[in-house]
């Protein structure tokens, strides 16, 4: 179970910073995020995993009016940079970090990610993203994004790039870190990185020594075609946003026989899926809930968000038309669910503008402890995904309610553990193994 | 008074982590950083400086072999990411990162040094450097450094761009954050920045709202003639490393002659000069503790270190050579002192691999407190520079002996505060003004 966040004053559901509990205009501010994190290593939540966007949402209304009006995804301060200040206050909540390999190069990153890995001890995951808006091109000096496969293939090669950096320049037993002797390091088992490729150049010694997992665990929430391939060849944890059985279990599926097809076990890659949860007492103060948060939601910074992660302008549909599929450089899976639902709904921009279960492509749920965990029990039953990403609302009055009131009742079904495993992420994910990736894993293969 | 660190084993005086009372070891650990903090802010020093470098020295003997074995500089951890947890521990700590201007692109920097500057609530300086090493390079992508001077001409170019995401792209008063209408940003009050240059190209809303100080306080290190002309312009605190009371004043007089050559007051920048200091409760016993400190010092790191910084391999001179003055990419001030002291002194490789006032390019205070802050107060008053940087040693006793011992002495002098100031970190160095730039600043003037 993770909860989701980005260094913005709201994220997936623009507006609810304005609700009169919501604490996110303090998201610039050290005590929110420490906060946080305590609420939720109180309430054994997984992990904290933390979006990213380098650009100012600009696809609706051919403006970023509504994106910084409702403060959608917009500031957007750096998300690696509050990990260390939750780190210092938990013991074992883990933190994944959203990072772009269109724009930087790997060198720089890799030793970013080496040391949070470092100073977390081990608890860090890389949400690795290949971007989507053309704005962030702009704002980096690019005239555009490269295409939409290029980037994926751009990816491979970045993550050649830092696998090699982590995993050969320094061998295990190279910092021997020995007073008695005065060495620090043995020179004979460290090694510089001689990478020329297609799109890098990189020669080197990695700047960190190894950390507790070296590669850090490694996310990705590729649904497209090209990004699905990706994601079966690197990632350990995949995050889809389904708002139906079948699609969810399709996107599953898919994901698994990507791994499966890089000569990887398809349960080596745990799936994710992105659900907003209202839960109170009872059905009846859920709904409530619900409604009153809505209150709070913008419209036009719903449309600005979800035009921007999918690049459809749905300004330009009327109210009731349906939203027909296009061609985008952006994220097909929720293109694909706003337009060819398979239950067979057709949304319009009315749906998308509103909070709740009517948006369209993310899954929702809201009631009781008892009906949420059911809507749980059963989406994880029928999918085969291993977990849920919660997507933040009023916060922290929403990660709260969910520690207060859903973890106990899943505990008492026995779907939720009683206490933290230990070691790594990488062991919390997949107990029992040992803190570095696999032998079956591209980074184990460098 | 500054303590500077980098995120490494050991820096200036490679080897020390091996000394029994370092916890140096734990430089990869928050709770080292966490307790540094703690003890800098009970002692009233001003802020921890951090260096940073993107490359394992290799000049030395034309390897890493020395830097790997003694620690130096190496394995350096991602400075940034240390700060956050510093900064939830103390209140009015300042802390200066080193962020190089050659390699990335200008928006994420920005993006860093603005969350920095949120999270510190107004506490962030950035030490604007432009990498002196062709091995950073290498690990880069590039085959080679820029030419020197280009080298400022890019940062000139990049500080134009900071500048105006910092300082155009949101109207103080965009962010109006305004539960009631709902409204987080006016967005007829922020604007994307145009650059278009000969080096950088950057279209793009700035993605962080206004920080406390917007720009964060300047720091530059430069002390080659392009190096201080970037100082004058955009320094408003820069950094020597003289060992003579004739050369500190030389340089610091030309970086203030550089700042009133761009218009400003001269006495808008203040100058640190690096020492050394050993303390004791007497003449003798610090006496003693330099020579015992002295046996974990690493004389092939030294000369490592020493090699890396100037780009001259000392292992090409015989022990008692003197060292001739040579052109180099690198820091030019040490070369000129290591080769042409202003006191006549001709430094040999056998005094520059020694720790103590010998090494050469580096001032060195040893003794009582009463010595000691005879030696500062004299240096101060007869330089004209505003402050010390003290280079780390034995950590944490290095700084917790400069606390206890000479902060008091300095403060019965009158000559060291009792309190922290309010404000920014600009507001502390600079009472009396406002948290942002002055209006002969070139922030202000983009």
């Amino acid at each position: 179970m993770n909860a989701f966040y980005s260094a913005s004053p709201s994220q997936s559901w623009p507006g609810l910073w304005s609700h009169p509990q919501a604490h996110d205009l303090d998201y610039n501010r050290l005590d929110y995020w420490v906060n946080l994190a305590r609420i939720c290593e109180d309430g054994l939540i997984d992990g904290i995993f933390l979006a990213d966007i380098l650009a100012v949402h600009d696809v609706y209304q051919g403006s970023s009016d509504a994106t910084l009006k409702s403060g959608c995804f917009c500031p957007t301060n750096d998300p690696m940079l509050l990990i260390p200040a939750m780190a210092a206050v938990t013991d074992h909540l883990t933190f994944g970090v959203t990072g772009n390999t269109t724009f930087e190069p790997p060198y720089l990153l890799a030793r970013r990610l080496s040391t949070l890995d470092h100073l977390t001890e081990g608890r860090l995951a890389w949400n690795v993203v290949t971007g989507t808006a053309a704005s962030a091109a702009r704002a980096l000096g690019r005239t555009d994004l490269p295409p939409h496969d290029e980037r994926y293939d751009i990816a491979d090669e970045f993550m050649e790039v830092v696998y090699k950096l982590w995993e050969t320049s320094w061998d295990s037993d190279a910092a021997v870190r020995d007073k008695d002797s005065h060495i620090f390091a043995d020179p004979s088992k460290v090694r510089p990185v001689r990478h020329a490729g297609r799109y890098f150049q990189c020669e080197g010694i990695h700047l960190s020594e190894p950390s507790p997992q070296r590669t850090p665990f490694i996310f990705s929430a590729g649904a497209s075609g090209r990004g699905m391939r990706f994601a079966g060849r690197h990632a350990e944890s995949a995050f889809i946003s389904a708002n139906s059985i079948p699609y969810a279990r399709h996107l599953t599926d898919s994901l698994r026989g990507q791994a499966e097809a890089c000569g990887r076990n398809g349960q080596d890659l745990k799936v994710f899926n992105a659900v907003t949860v209202i839960v109170a007492e009872t059905d009846a103060l859920a709904q409530e809930i619900m409604a009153e948060t809505g209150r709070y939601s913008s419209a036009d910074g719903n449309l600005a968000f979800l035009s921007g992660i999918t690049g459809i302008d749905l300004s330009r549909y009327a109210p009731d038309e349906p939203i027909r599929h296009v061609e985008s450089q952006a994220i097909q899976s929720i293109v694909e669910q706003m337009t060819r639902n398979s239950e067979g709904r057709v949304y319009t921009v009315a749906d998308l503008a509103k909070f709740g279960p009517l948006r369209g492509p993310e899954l929702f749920f809201c009631g009781s402890a008892r009906t949420v965990c059911d809507q749980i029990e059963t989406f994880v039953a029928q999918t085969g995904i291993d977990g849920l990403n919660l997507v933040r609302t009023v916060e922290p009055a929403g990660i709260r309610s969910f520690c207060d009131l859903v973890v106990p009742e899943l505990q008492n079904r026995g779907l939720f553990k009683t206490a933290y495993r230990p070691g790594t992420m990488r062991q919390k994910m997949f107990p029992g193994r040992t803190p570095g990736v696999l032998a079956s894993h591209p980074a184990a293969q460098v």
